[in-house]
């Protein structure tokens, strides 16, 4: 990514569909946030808390699971209809974070390894990288992530005397491919899992700022505690909150020989990496939770709304740049998400570093080559578009100046 | 740990000489921290930032290495005369994960060990349990860490293969033993570093909680670049606020081959682990050091002034219950901290958990067995007192039951 950032940097005039950030403006006033914090201390003290307790919830050193994993988990079962009780819930900082303690939690031998629906979350194999983790590429199909090649990876994995223990997936609206996993082929991902002795590692952060209905989390069809569900607050409220969670009900065995929960096997490896999430950090988002009576989804239409005219917006520009029969001729085409942030457009060329700095010099238009997202090779000739940070009137300027481009490039 | 928490736990009325956490009543009102935030966002608008630019400091991701590096490196050299560039400040979630991130960014490979002046902080050691790292105890002397036994431990390493990469030290009032390094000793482990071309990471939490002069830092006695400081505003301002930071200024040659400091390293991995620290968290202490025109030290004269009598009146306590012939019959002696929040006692007894428990349940005080601070064995007759966390009354109340125990224990 080092590249990519250099590239924004020289071409700070270039419309850039590359950050997979929130759009700004749709942050509301600092204010609110003291606010949020101020409701949630207000709670504490409800519940019957002294001012004494509520100064040290917030100041002192807290427990590693968090304070708000009660909130969190009625919010799972308003927004989601999942029912997990709040000791399955270990609060993190950010997603990020509960990618590291998971990963660490199940992955322990030599011959261990982590199953990844690619292209994928750089955060991911960064954390892999991290803890020294292999990393085993389950390849997407055109229409996303693949049962059958799943099926097909951990045979071959096994064959060769490894471990699949985990299989990291973004079932709605990934990043990067802007794939949504379709029903059956969710119910088939969780009978795998339990054919094959895996933990389903699912990440949706989109699914709360995508319109419309989304499909059942894979959590909420979860009857056999397959699945451990990251959760993120970085798009449903905002990113600099850095607060994310893990959901693990699995029942475990610590080292003591107790039966407990994954959860709190989770919460020990948080203990020595950031001790305790922010409790003023969390504070925010318990006042968020409770001013939305219980649900998360109480604020994020206006997100919504947003980031889906935005997505259906670029997809039209598309199609009015590039009509059918020109697509078919230069050897255009890009899938048409419903939500989330990205969105694949392949393109007939190798869509490098090179052809990035040509993009940004010659015509002005900055985007993530795809390549970047696979852990082996792959993704030559495709390009991650994101749309959540432009204004309509960068988007329609983006994609002319896009269209230009990638015509050059197919006539070069 | 557990049974630790088991035991205190299953006797909250005993008096606990076990948390290593800072007096609650010294923390302000919960409206303060937002009077900070504020302050440092006005501090931005001032700087020239936009009112979007403020809320997307606060709101949006940020850079991984922190928002309020230049304060913090202002504060270093007013508190400390330790003189770095801001680009040499990552700032952290908690020490916790300087420690983490650090550890990382030193030790590579398999012969790679990591020193640890012992006892040690389980912080430590369960970042290296954690990454999968050797640790090498490096035995304190009766006055605390020992630079001859650094040498020797260095020379055996050496010659069974193994590469020392770092030494962990807690040079002030060190957590848990009490002793802080002289300045003879300080001088002698930068020679050992420069000669055996190791890193020494200084972690040194409590020296602004201490009241009178300090020795100065290892950083700032660091000529060569050879101290890696890892940084807590948990004592200095309060836990909850999950700020701490490191300061590398060594010269590194990236991954690309180019030139850059070692903090730029240490930035890239926490991109892996936490992304950035909440910035709201970082406005927080960026409005403590606003308002202290710079200094972190501007605000801790009440808690190094309270600390101080704590630990002086637990001094005299032990004194008074075990006056010098007394101490010589039963065999028990102390060391004498000038600051900080622990002491050694050194008993005539295994002070293990099943010591600890009969002290518990029959005379009711809690104290932490020192050998739960040793990585391998030792520490098996000595106890750790946590004076931080006690009124006077408790203190008079907590020595009183000790020496009742530690008589009984002597004469069984």
């Amino acid at each position: 990514m080092n590249f990519l950032n250099e590239v924004t940097m020289r071409f700070p005039r270039a419309v850039s569909f590359a950050p997979g950030r929130p759009f700004g403006p749709l942050f509301g006033d600092p204010e609110r946030m003291f606010d949020h914090a101020r409701r949630y201390l207000a709670h504490l003290a409800a519940e019957g808390r002294s001012p004494e307790q509520v100064r040290e919830a917030l100041f002192q050193y807290g427990p590693a699971s968090g304070i708000i994993r009660d909130l969190i988990a009625d919010s799972l079962r308003l927004d989601e209809g999942i029912v997990v009780p709040p000791d399955a819930v270990v609060v993190t900082s950010g997603a990020q974070e509960a990618m590291l303690l998971t990963v660490r939690a199940l992955i322990a031998g030599q011959d261990d390894v982590l199953l990844v629906s690619t292209p994928c979350y750089v955060g991911i194999t960064g954390v892999a990288r991290l803890l020294g983790v292999t990393v085993v590429a389950v390849p997407e199909g055109p229409t996303g992530f693949d049962p059958a090649t799943l099926d097909e990876v951990i045979r071959a994995e096994r064959a060769r005397g490894r471990r699949p223990r985990a299989c990291y997936v973004v079932p709605d609206h990934s990043n990067p491919s802007g794939n949504t996993i379709p029903l059956a082929a969710r119910s088939a991902l969780l009978s795998l899992a339990a054919r094959h002795d895996f933990l389903v590692l699912e990440d949706s952060p989109y699914r709360l700022v995508s319109p419309g209905r989304q499909l059942p989390t894979l959590k909420a069809m979860d009857e056999r505690r397959r699945v451990v569900q990251l959760g993120s607050y970085s798009k449903t409220f905002f990113p600099g909150v850095r607060v994310g969670f893990v959901v693990a009900d699995q029942p475990v065995t610590d080292g003591a020989g107790r039966q407990t929960l994954l959860a709190d096997e989770i919460a020990k490896i948080k203990s020595m990496v950031t001790l305790n999430t922010a409790p003023l950090s969390q504070a925010v988002v318990g006042g968020l939770l409770l001013e939305g009576e219980g649900r998360a989804s109480a604020f994020t239409a206006p997100a919504s709304a947003f980031y889906g005219d935005a997505m259906r917006h670029t997809i039209e520009l598309l199609d009015r740049w590039f009509p059918a029969d020109r697509r078919e001729a230069i050897g255009v085409r890009w899938n048409t998400p419903t939500g989330g942030f990205f969105l694949t457009l392949q393109v007939p060329f190798r869509a490098d570093g090179a052809a990035l700095a040509r993009s940004a010099e010659d015509y002005g238009v900055i985007w993530t080559p795809m390549s970047y997202f696979y852990p082996d090779a792959g993704g030559e000739t495709s390009i991650r578009l994101s749309v959540s940070y432009l204004t309509p009137e960068q988007l329609e300027e983006g994609v002319a100046r896009l269209a230009r481009f990638v015509t050059a490039e197919a006539a070069r």
